[in-house]
């Protein structure tokens, strides 16, 4: 096996087989575009827990993604795609960056979830981008870019219904998809704690990475709490 | 007659007549939202007959503006519009804000003119907006902003059309648009070096405001050249 990509929060390998990947989650955490960083000993196995348990329960309701099965507390194997280099967002509830952009006051519930994109690049910052953008940076076309939409949705349906039986609020997410050998595009990367934001289902208390983000606390108490509720589902 | 707006550029007044207002455009400059600003003796009769001559010409193509009539060397009338919080921005070649937003080259050609939104609000510094924000904010529905980007893409076509018969290169351009009492709509504000990025044919000599944001030159001398072309036009 050898190191194929090494990120802020995952060490990505291959494997003998072909097209399908070793995915390592670290003790890491950063924000800000790493500009805050800390080892935090216990993280990578609640990340890599938490996501393992979230696709699972995706594949359940039949939406496919590149999740294999989990092979360790810190490890996973996933299927190998090309990332479409676009960070899709979905918003059910105004937090974090909309709130300084447009203005909208945190905790505005929007009456249709929105769908953003950002353009997945370190140097520019991972700029907001419209679908003119994707066409002209040649990311993805038209056709593309209607199913990501959708399929976003999608998955926000699907991650809403799992969080009310936790008794908890999804906010908002970044979810990344990526094409496979066969041409397919299917949801990659994680979903955790890391890159949703959840909240209560009756205060704002969090559930995510806000909790370092501004310095609120432990996360490791918390993500354990969310993998608790995650078990605790009949 | 009463002052209803005094803007960075340009002062509107009303008149006797109702939806009828007389612009009055300053002997002032400013570049990054209001960051460095200049007064320049000449500069609002520069705008005024550049803005008036561009309107007629859109007219004279069946393209209908606010623009009435020039009666002096500095105010024109125009009709009343509700303003759409757009600042509507096509793109034929890249510079200024995309290069460093999304990494194109300056002097870069798009394929086919680049169109962007950007939420006309200084509090938020006009952040650029998607489809998706434009109809949560409220500011337009999926007809409305299909319109503005065909008017956009028009207006385009026009503008280049009258740039190459000066020898020019029409780079980039920001438009705003507003509704009448009779609830159409149609273009408003202005259209002058202000507001557009002009280039000459055969090499990147500046007849805009760049000459001003980065301290070039006396955009005096260059908008009155930038005139005398338009009029010399046969
Ligand atoms: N199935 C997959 N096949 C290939 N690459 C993947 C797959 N799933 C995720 N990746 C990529 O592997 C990397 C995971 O590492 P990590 O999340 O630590 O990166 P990161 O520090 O967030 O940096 P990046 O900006 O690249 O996401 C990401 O670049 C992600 O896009
Ligand atoms: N026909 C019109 N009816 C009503 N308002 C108009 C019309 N045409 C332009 N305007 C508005 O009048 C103002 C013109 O002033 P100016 O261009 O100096 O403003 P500014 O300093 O650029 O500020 P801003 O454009 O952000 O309001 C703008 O707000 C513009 O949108
Ligand atoms: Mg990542
Ligand atoms: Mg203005």
């Amino acid at each position: 096996m050898s190191l194929l990509y090494e990120g802020k929060a995952k060490r990505i390998f291959t494997t003998e087989e072909e097209n399908v990947l070793k995915v390592e989650y670290k003790d890491e955490v950063t924000a800000g575009n790493g500009a805050k960083k800390d080892h935090l000993p216990g993280k990578g196995r609640l990340n890599n827990l938490i996501t393992s348990k979230i696709f699972e329960y995706l594949n359940d309701q039949g939406l496919k993604s590149h999740f294999i099965e989990r092979i360790s507390e810190t490890e996973q194997i996933v299927e190998q795609v090309e990332i479409i280099p676009l960070e899709v967002v979905v918003r059910n509830i105004a937090a974090g960056s909309i709130t300084k952009r447009l203005g909208f006051e945190k905790g505005h519930k929007f009456n249709e979830p929105l769908v953003e994109f950002f353009y997945k690049n370190d140097d520019l910052n991972d700029p907001l981008i419209t679908d003119a953008h994707i066409k002209v940076l040649e990311i993805a076309d038209d056709k593309d870019i209607e199913a990501l939409q959708s399929a976003a949705l999608e998955i926000n349906n699907h991650l809403q219904q799992l969080m009310s039986k936790m008794d908890l609020r999804l906010v908002d997410f970044k979810i990344e998809f990526g094409r496979t050998k066969y041409g397919n595009l299917i949801l990659a990367d994680e979903i955790s704690p890391d890159t949703c934001r959840i909240w209560a289902q009756d205060s704002d208390e969090n559930f995510d990475k806000d909790v370092y983000r501004e310095d609120r606390g432990s996360i490791i108490d918390v993500y354990q709490s969310f993998l608790n509720k995650l078990e605790d589902i009949k």
